[in-house]
């Protein structure tokens, strides 16, 4: 065991605040993570403010994580000591199960969170505003050359959850892909699909975010606020990325999708949708939903990210910021992502 | 033009009665059809009554036809006097947009049903339920020797119906499918998935139907109206091909899918679905809506069901016992659907 510096919640409506937690000694598969930086997500808020169920606490939450290897396992052969290295959503899995055998291992029944969640020995699982942390080697992804770490860091969330679905469901040269929502997620979807090939329009509330849109590849942005919108662009999606959680009409953007097109959720609203049946059956439609994504298509997104130049826009913050950067990702006023530079924990 | 005899609706309200309609000229595109059988789908119903929309007057239905051409235009080449062909839910499309081009006609933004749509020539379709019809040779199919007539005729919409989902989501050797209703598009999807090389699990309201599912080749029945059905399957299925109408709490089935399984309605209940966010990104699952099929599709699953030897399992019928059929239609009162003997109207 050893103790390092982090910060935690230590109720749901307590401020996070500086502490010190255990980690547990680098087993003969673990690695030792020096953390240089980590992403703040929304999922963090909820989680650690118990508005997705009752939060242990005192909890450190982060699943956004980037360092390097300080140390590790005996029968550790992925990683070396310096490697640049990052950790996201999943920290361990059964590695036998359908969906891990698959690459899959979000769907897990047995997957372990990076935070929040019991981990293999029992104990609850502490995540990435620390300056330390020990996982499984296998769950630890290399982040190539050619991509910092704080940039690299928002990748290995939401990075990956937008790549999944797009992946999954084939998007590439001439793709015609809508991506709901500029934040986080959404800035993250609209590079990476354009990267792939795909002519990319954003559908947000407004045009405030416009310009910014435009610049991250987007070749068209619409406000939903204008009811022309779904005129003009009826029909004419291949794929749909959802990444808000805000409840939404959801046949009206149905109706944007082509023949056989999909409108993929990565954003969780709190009310079930409303779908006709014709709203899916007159041209094929799929409503899906995709969660993260497995170990493997992150590895991948990392590698792609790193060979077209992309990364997340960010805020950098030193840890005694953590609790205002909370404030302002709730009041959606970030562009895109903060993240905390571990060494000022 | 010539007077041919057919059983036409004169109101939403009174019985078919027995008529003569106009079939147009064989055009140069076109070939006359000997109708032999035509199946009675409950669209027919719906579409008679006025139920999806008001409908004109008199209107002869029925899109499940199979006969013999008895003559063809002087372009066509795809048929000759003397085959044997079937004509299903469409008698025209664009030819040049998306969807035509992809052999996905159903999709069509201007594709003609073959009955209760507006014709190229202005005037309105009439359907099946008649002694002979006037087709673009295009949209008719090739009955292959070694399916019986009466059989066939509802494969052109319960069998394709069926089968373009099927197809669409990669149900083959080793599949876990459930098809949702054991009626006219139930057993046709049990029979069409089973021969594809799924497992498949009948889900029905009552074991009522059991002994019939079964020898059809699915290898479990389960009724819906236990609880446990939903416990035992839970994450079991690939694909659920959903044939009812009637409402379902849709959150409760999603539950039985596995991994980026889909649900996919060819059934379209009035009310819509209720679908909590996280029934879909929990799993990365997909809802999804199909329509009939294309062209290549019907023909492909008409040669399929030769191979297989399959067919519709059917109760023959003379014309004069229409109405009594659609009160059994309506009741759910057939197994599994009936065939009008095209030399008795």
């Amino acid at each position: 065991m050893r103790t390092v510096k982090a910060w935690a919640a230590t109720s749901a409506t307590a401020p996070l605040s500086a502490t010190t937690i255990e980690r547990r000694d680098v087993g003969d598969n673990d690695i030792l993570i020096d953390i240089a930086f980590a992403g703040i997500c929304h999922s963090d808020i909820h989680t650690a403010r118990s508005e997705w169920g009752e939060a242990p606490y005192p909890l450190v939450v982060g699943h956004e994580i980037a360092g390097t290897v300080a140390e590790v396992g005996s029968a550790v052969t992925k990683h070396k000591v310096g490697d640049r290295v990052g950790v996201g959503c999943l920290v361990n899995s059964c590695g036998e199960c359908d969906a891990c055998t698959a690459g899959k291992e979000q769907y897990c029944p047995q997957s372990v969170g990076t935070y929040n969640a019991t981990d293999r020995d029992g104990t609850i699982t502490q995540g990435g505003y620390s300056t330390h942390i020990v996982v499984d080697a296998d769950f630890a992804l290399k982040i190539p050359e050619g991509i910092d770490l704080d940039v690299a860091a928002p990748l290995l969330c939401a990075g990956v959850t937008t790549w999944s679905p797009l992946r999954r469901f084939g998007v590439g040269e001439g793709s015609k892909v809508a991506v709901i929502g500029l934040g986080g997620l959404g800035h993250m979807g609209v590079q990476l699909a354009v990267a792939l090939g795909a002519e990319v329009t954003v559908l947000s509330q407004s045009l405030k975010k416009q310009e910014d849109g435009l610049a991250l590849g987007a070749t068209d942005y619409r406000a939903t606020s204008d009811d022309s919108t779904f005129e003009d662009l009826r029909g004419k999606f291949d794929l749909i990325l959802n990444t808000v959680s805000a409840s939404l009409p959801i046949q009206q953007y149905l109706s944007l999708l082509g023949v056989e097109g999909t409108l993929v959720n990565v954003g969780a609203p709190v009310e079930p949708f409303q779908v006709p049946a014709f709203s899916l059956i007159g041209g094929g439609k799929s409503l899906a939903g995709s969660m993260i994504g497995g170990i493997p298509e992150t590895q991948e997104m990392l590698d792609f990210c790193a060979d077209k130049g992309i990364g997340a826009k960010i805020e950098v913050i030193s840890a005694d910021q953590v609790n205002e950067a909370w404030e302002r990702v709730v009041a959606s006023d970030v562009r895109y992502r903060f993240v905390i530079d571990a060494s000022t924990i």
